[in-house]
């Protein structure tokens, strides 16, 4: 081996995934399968494409296009992605784009509700 | 909403995951209920738990303690997870511990012939 | 070369550092050697060092111990590092151990600053 | 405080910087501010700027756009940091980007280095 496939390592992007997601996602209704389903479009925005198709998905996953097609309707129907409008000022033309902001949203929202519960128990600590 | 949740949120660790390993885990034989899998025993060992149990696991993803036994059995079997045993210097007493270097070998390994299958094919860049 | 580099790599751990503490630091009356400072005791919390010395950090900087030493107590009094004392419930022992609160703490002051000073001249998006 | 900032939080993106960086920096010859400038030319990479400017690093930094100027050019001559050439397919332009590969390949040659001086004298384990 030489130092391309290295290189290749180095230069590559990262998903930062929340602890506080992985420890939490089955309380937002989410299955496995779902949640590398967002972490891929993350990806994918992450890359530039901020409307990632079910094709492109599909090409990285276990799943069918038809499958990420409806697992993406159903992310919709249980308001962990969006997919929204935007003017490009420039074009003045109107595109689609995939928004995660409901499941971040959702998941603040479960750790607030989460946390209003334990503050009535909390130990207590020295601080100096 | 006050600071609490944003410092408990700006406070949490991050699991990292590589866009090679989003790209490729199906050609490494892998669905997404063991990428997740892999992904949460990551962050337990983050967080320094060195060989996260079954039990454990199963508490944070939809799978029973049954089904997580039996899946990181297969992922010691398909050679992506390794147990190991460690001894330590100061209590001389041996240890198991979880590690994922199975994974990024074979990974490394995938990019690497990739790499090799693309490299007679790349397009010229001027360099400055 | 061989794997063993390329293992080293793919096993270490990466401190997670936020584009708006990036955009900000000046902002909360930081120069880049105090940035580095946090950056690297973030780095060492992370590998279960709760209180590194100023021996330590030393060894990986360009200053030497008194500089670190001294640099330390200006970032304490500057409010974006504290040092805590926390009982272990096990030995009931006191230790001490450092917390970058401070600095999330000024930082989201600033950005919600920031923020309502944007929210009168935030431009319209159309949502779908 | 209202949701706004905390999913403001929860929406920026995060530059990763390696431990590996973090332990060694001092050994390529870099000081903390050349740090935290390459650094932050990989964050506004990140976010799509492949050309920054010293005008856009000084905004963001202790440093006057004569200083960043002056400071890229030393990067260069380090091999830190190199300015390349590329041209668009589809417009035939050839435009300038930065990268940062001149840093990571020494950063990969000082860890080789250091892994081949260690193996000598590496410790055993017990593997099950």
């Amino acid at each position: 081996m030489d130092d391309t496939v290295l290189l290749k390592w180095v230069q590559q992007k990262q998903v930062t995934v929340p602890h506080l997601l992985l420890k939490h996602y089955t309380k937002l209704n989410m299955n496995e399968t779902e949640l590398v389903l967002l972490i891929q479009i993350q990806r994918l925005i992450d890359n530039g494409d901020s409307f990632p198709t079910p094709q492109t998905l599909s090409e990285q996953m276990t799943l069918s296009i038809e499958e990420c097609a409806e697992k993406i309707g159903q992310l919709v129907r249980k308001r962990l992605l969006s997919i929204k409008n935007k003017r490009d000022d420039e074009t003045n033309m109107v595109y689609e784009y995939c928004s995660l902001d409901p499941l971040w949203l959702q998941l603040i929202d479960y750790v607030e509700t989460e946390q209003s519960e334990y503050e009535g128990t909390k130990t207590e600590e020295v601080e100096g």
